[in-house]
């Protein structure tokens, strides 16, 4: 281990560790010190820099760095990487704002959640691992002994494990014969169990230590999601997301169907996810961790329908067009070889896909009911996953209710002008001081705004409806004027979170009048799905025991907000939980246990499916819920009181 | 269908039909006309003309055809399509000889043989297929039925079927939604069925007439058979013979192993199988029967063990060197799939591969002992396969032993200065006319003799011996001067079955002493190892109540000689029967008829495998049989009494 002291302009001195090669701006971040760097390490900002006091580093390009600051030993950590002991100096400049959200911080929360749930699955169904590892010693080949390799294998696993039958993929086969030979017939499997009495090989190895790992992945409309886990222990090991890259092709689904119907439309969406989202996220995740894509032996998969079917390359065409048919819901019947996909993983892994509901229900839901323990007691509980589309799901362990509402992309930022998703850089959460009605901002990883989540806009729509700058349908008070609030030459109004030059950014970020009645409209599609949901059933929200909200438009939601706004009903605040991306932590549950894919598959199987649009009453409660919060008050009795 | 009047030499007339754009040599020889045309119809020999006398037909290069006689309406057959109705003569000159052997007729009786053989074994042990066809009409989907395609599909085969698991791969499901809405929801599967509860679809198409086939291959050392099967009805529509094209890299399975070892050598060989030897033949089958490949839906493959690994692209070297160890034998384990192998088949297609016993007894031997009939009676019967290597099996339905001696090629015409395989040209019968020692010579498909097949050679040395123009070890009687014997510069002597000019021929084609050497080492690898087997049991070779006789070694071999030059025993001449290709009856079987393809995995898990080179006395053996007949003449009391 090297040691790195480092000496912050407050006079604090910290010693941390690093090994040979690691990046620096890798290592302080890893250690909690937080420096700045917006264009992610690519040495292309000029913000992380820091000062070499003592010692040296292996240094890459430091272009945005002038001769002279590099003269007085400064560089671009993201560009240096460690040879031995040093002594640095971070300037404030470097750091990131105080009022900052540190995402790995909040990363290793959500982690540790996941693994919590991990846990909490076990101890009430029981865990079964899909990927087995075993290191066998076979007899070496004699003339009087003298059995293929295969049947020596097959033999040695019969008395050890009792299976009769060991298959294997005809590439695996050819690397048998060396594994085998390489020391002295003894070998490492790691298999998948077919049934009592077949297993298959997955991967062949003649290093007993090798370690085999998996990657969860969620694909949203708007972001994908994954995380490493390391197999033997089920622990996460990095978790990651980026914006999915079939963006370019349309914001929400309907777009994307569309799309994929004309040309090869089909073809570019489905290289779009697969090359340009998932193996770069991949490759991110392992390349951190240092590990082949060949160590990784299970990938598992929870997205909506259509992005399923995109994922696939299956044509999507009929899930838009009445009567709404999916190619596929089942996907436990579809067998899928990571090399058909052209998956960065190893080409015997398993991929696991969660089973869709319907066609506007999919496997991020089967999943998400996982994540949420829905059925694991009587409690009735609703999850509501805040995606692209929105998605409801009402019940116990004894009945499970599923809706789906076009809720479009304005939770996680689309559809807004300075709309983001939650990264580096989002305004997360808002607070509207009451005299100056000057904004107090919450920025993830950063001081710097650039643009506004999910999240932030929830808060910044109530704390602009509670300081009266708004009035209930989301237009702005003209006979009240403030200084953050302008108007265009079309006399649209927004409200500036930052100004052109303040927290050093080079562009306004504003919320418009229409980004507020872009928001409204989907925050009353979610309202009036739970109501009619429960309707359809003669509940109510006040029957609701428990609610539990999904989704990436940014893991710090403000409940209180998020009612009083309207998105929610006004129910007790304590019956509510973030319960963070539900289809990642379902998508991570089933690829650590085979009982949790098992019970993923069965979710899906016994989900009713209630229909909104053939449902009467529902536009009547849609077009109630386009206000602030709603036009019947006595549903929100607290409104304007918290 | 067009007319086509033919005029012959000596006045005949006949009139036969065909199709608009077919081929005239094809249309003329399964009429049972038979042209000559050594080149195979690649319009290169120019010997297939006829001369149109009334009508046109379309014509490609005529290159070998001078101006002069194309002006006299000659075309070479095979360059010429019908377009309307002909009238021809056909020259002598064009037509195959007189003593020709027309193997098509034999193949149709070889063909009618393994229908036979099929009707037989599943009046023994019942029929299933491999794949099943379903024709099934959907209800179409509505707002009130609106499940996936997939489940829509499940859920009628579950009805009809009992199955509840419908699997499919990928690029099936891709073509699902289409296939569905072509004829409204109407749609005809192929499937296999996995176990009681699932089955796999391997095909889908609206079109309901759509028939299935299957491609059944034995892969030997020299030759490649294949057979194309209608799987409805389980008939064998065509037979087709090619040399391996792996020959190239080495004539017997231990020179292709240590090519394979060196450089890209296995690749080198798995290339030739795939892309010059088997592809093309499946190509040629399909392209007469007018068949696409996606019909082809189950293709078997029989082969000896070296020829399945270079097949598999599997590294064989451990097969030659002791222990001798195969990677596998038990081929059912190993997942093969048609575009890994880049199979000219069906993507979905099940590819059946015939298990091995050892390193030197393969999957030809297990298919042949079905082939044989080996296990349906308690008959003590032994098969002895003529390959490029011999291989022999002993027993009856209550045990099987077998063994492998290197033969080498010579059966199969390798080794043998003018040897080829048993196909056009080939002399494939001999006698010699005991007063002016002049050969008669039965030749395959033509009057014009280009080599020498494996019966022509077992026909030629029995000759030679009866004539007393060889003494027992081979060698010219130098004392008895003959007008076919001639000798070299190094007194090196040879027969002349036909002189360079005579029978139309433009080289010698002559057996030396060298020749015969070779052969006697083999014939006497054969006798020795069938021997040393019986001796192993405590048998003798009066106690065998059947000898089956097969491989590619020229379909009518003389078993009358073939005693008499001692390569099998001297026992009553009713006891034997040639099988004919046992590797690809079996294969054939094992196609039809999965219960047979199971019979054969039961046989090779069933067979005893006795290593010659260790069993003491079987060198001595070797020896003694390296002599016409043998050194002990009362092992053959029979011989020069024929």
């Amino acid at each position: 281990m090297l040691n790195i002291t480092v000496i912050l302009e407050n006079g604090d001195t910290k010693t941390i560790q690093g090994t040979f090669g690691d990046n620096l701006l890798d290592v302080l971040r890893d250690n909690g010190i937080g420096v700045y760097a917006p264009c992610n390490g690519n040495g292309t900002c000029g913000k992380c820099i820091v000062q070499v006091k003592e010692g040296s580093l292996r240094k890459e390009t430091m272009g945005e760095l002038s001769k002279e600051r590099q003269d007085k030993g400064f560089v671009l950590s993201c560009m240096s990487y460690l040879m031995e002991d040093i002594t640095i100096a971070i300037p404030d400049s470097s750091l990131v704002g105080a009022a900052k959200i540190k995402t790995a911080e909040r990363n290793k929360k959500n982690r540790e959640k996941y693994e919590k749930l991990r846990s909490r699955f076990a101890a009430l169904h029981g865990e079964v691992a899909h990927i087995h590892k075993l290191t066998i010693q076979l007899p070496e080949a004699t003339l009087d002994d003298n059995v293929s390799d295969h049947d020596r294998l097959k033999r040695e696993i019969r008395v050890q494990l009792g299976y009769t039958k060991v298959k294997m993929s005809l590439n695996l086969l050819k690397k048998l014969p060396f594994a085998l030979r390489k020391n002295h017939f003894k070998i490492t499997l790691f298999y998948t169990v077919t049934n009592e009495r077949s297993i298959r090989i997955r991967h062949i190895t003649w290093d007993e230590n090798e370690k085999a790992y998996g990657v969860a992945f969620d694909i949203g409309t708007t972001s994908v999601a994954a995380c490493l886990v390391e197999l033997e222990t089920g622990r996460i090991l990095r978790e990651i997301s980026s914006a999915n890259a079939q963006l370019k092709y349309g914001a929400d689904v309907i777009n994307r169907i569309i799309y994929a119907t004309k040309g090869d439309g089909l073809k570019k969406l489905r290289d779009a996810i697969i090359y340009e989202s998932i193996n770069p996220l991949i490759n991110e995740l392992i390349g951190k961790a240092k590990i082949e894509s060949e160590r990784i032996l299970i990938m598992s998969v929870s997205a909506n329908t259509t992005m399923t079917h995109l994922f696939l390359g299956i044509y999507p065409d009929y899930l838009r067009r009445e009567p709404y048919i999916p190619v596929i819901t089942d996907t436990r019947q579809v067998t899928v070889f990571p090399w058909e996909m052209e998956l960065m993983v190893n080409q015997n892994a398993v991929v696991i896909i969660s089973p869709s509901v319907a066609s506007y229900v999919g496997g991020d839901i089967s999943a998400g009911v996982i994540a949420a323990e829905m059925r694991d007691s009587d409690t009735l509980t609703a999850l509501i996953d805040l995606g692209t589309n929105g998605e409801i799901v009402f019940g116990n362990n004894e009945f499970l209710m599923t809706c789906a509402c076009s809720a479009g992309p304005a939770f996680e930022g689309g559809e807004i002008s300075c709309g983001m998703r939650a990264s580096l850089g989002a305004i997360e959460g808002v607070e509207i001081e009451d005299e100056t009605f000057q904004p107090i901002l919450r920025v993830i990883d950063t001081h710097r705004p650039y643009g506004i989540c999910g999240s932030g806009i929830i808060d910044l729509i109530s704390e602009l409806k509670r300081t009266n700058l708004i009035n209930a349908k989301g237009k702005f008070n003209r006979d009240e004027p403030c200084e953050r609030v302008l108007y265009d030459e079309y006399d649209i109004g927004r409200y500036v979170l930052a100004k052109e030059g303040e927290f050093d950014n080079d562009e306004e970020v504003a919320v418009t009048e229409i980004d507020i009645d872009n928001f409204i409209r989907a925050k009353g599609a979610i309202y009036s799905a739970l109501h009619t949901l429960l309707e359809s059933l003669g509940f109510a929200p006040d029957d609701l025991e428990k609610i539990k909200i999904s989704g990436g438009i940014g893991s710090h939601i403000g409940i209180e907000n998020a009612i009083n706004i309207g998105i929610f009903p006004d129910i007790p605040l304590e019956k509510y939980e973030f319960i963070g991306n539900s289809s990642l932590s379902g998508s991570y549950l089933s690829l650590v246990n085979k009982k949790a894919a098992e019970y993923i598959d069965n979710s899906a199987y016994n989900m009713t499916y209630v229909e909104l649009s053939v449902y009467s009453g529902y536009m009547d409660e849609f077009i109630s819920a386009c206000f602030i919060p709603h036009t019947d008050l006595n549903r929100f009795p607290n409104h304007g009181k918290r």
